[in-house]
């Protein structure tokens, strides 16, 4: 049973901006991209296709505090913590370091609470549904130590 | 003074993801043109590089909370509203209309807390200063009625 | 029976990079945004849903030529010129200018050749098929004094 | 002296579209990651500030052909040749794999042709300028016959 992951990353080109520094928008792609290796390191998908209807986890609410910018090149390691699971939905806590010299500084401090969908493969329609067991077993609430 | 601002905008391809639905990180960057149309309509700029030092407005805290999907050539119409004025920071509220037969419909609740900083143009490097006047002469908060 | 369109727009912050100037793959974005428009303004959409198949029309190639820079709120002219049509495919050539003071200055030039495809909405297949009557009957392939 | 490099990457779901495919926008995004890993791999940076003007290298055109598409979790590989080298411009191929059990199955061919500039800090103006000798020490064109 997971409630934490953890990725490097390197800041991207494309993800700048004339202010020299990372968009504000792009730090949620990455918080999903850690989102989506935490799943795969449980042999699971964020978006399932192999049933009948597709399975999803749209955004219910997200959030993120930026303490300091980040720049092209700048390493950065992006942890993850489950923060709640409840019967249909999955909250998240994501914490950007930079990797300096002196080590681990928390640039930014994320939250995504995300819901289970079906999804109509005709008719594209979204319906929120309780978690899977395959899911359910791989997957728990951090302690609470674990969330500040 | 103003305190408010409107923007009608079509949900683009690009936006889209492979769940049909518009990506939650573009969410961000249409809240941003909405603020950036804002700064236009008042004669503003938001990266206003006229002067020896540039400066800007980037983001302390962001969130977003969606109430259901928007999807490829949807028209939508984003709100934006004044909701603090500090001496160095700048804050909105940011709603989500989709444009339907039966009226408007709010499909998403944004908000950002910017930061007025000047950027030194040589060394890249930020610091936060007291809002300037020209700009202080032009945008006011909301009064209570206006948020929610 | 169309073969040109134009649209006007202005360069958006979040499509610039720290080099200052709007990254090069959003033109491709931007072109993409003219082409929907121009399906628009014939009553027509590029992703149709609207039967038992999906219909759209993938890139088989594209390419940009890039003159001088574009800049935030930079107000700029997109044209849109249909190439060629042939029974599967359409090809567009796109002018970016950018409005100055003294007029139209080109700063890009790009094409894209797109071929028209079913979509199996259960597979998710793509099959590429002649082009609708609908669509045949509202695009023509320009004059040759338009193609440079 | 190098003249190739290769990269591995898994599309990112934020890089697809309603179409369920990974965008065609996005893949210029993924071949400046190749570039820029390349030059990191020779201990060079795609964008210099260490100096009294900054160096970078603007593109003067690019290209792609599609020839079937990448979906998400696709593992890819990408390799970069260096097409042609002259006294201010880097050319390069990139040739998308997608790894397959059968093998590496080609999905994509794009090219880039870059210049090399100086840009000043200031006024954020570019200007072409010949390939500097640490540079040209490190990078070489490629062989024929690795250039189909």
């Amino acid at each position: 049973l997971a409630f934490e992951f953890k990725m490097n990353k390197m800041v991207e080109f494309a993800d700048t901006d004339l202010a020299g520094i990372m968009h504000f928008s792009r730090y949620f792609v990455y918080m999903e991209q850690v989102e989506h290796a935490f799943f795969r390191s449980l042999g699971l998908t964020i978006h399932d296709t192999s049933q009948e209807k597709t399975f999803g986890w749209p955004r219910v609410d997200v959030a993120c505090n930026y303490k300091s910018p980040l720049r092209f090149e700048d390493e950065i390691e992006i942890h993850l913590i489950v923060k709640e699971k409840k019967a249909k939905t999955l909250s998240y806590q994501f914490t950007f370091f930079k990797i300096t010299e002196d080590g681990l500084v928390v640039t930014a401090v994320g939250t995504f609470k995300t819901v289970y969908v079906s999804l109509d493969k005709i008719t594209g329609q979204f319906k929120s549904t309780v978690i899977s067991e395959l899911i359910n077993n791989k997957i728990e609430q951090a302690p609470l130590a674990f969330i500040k």
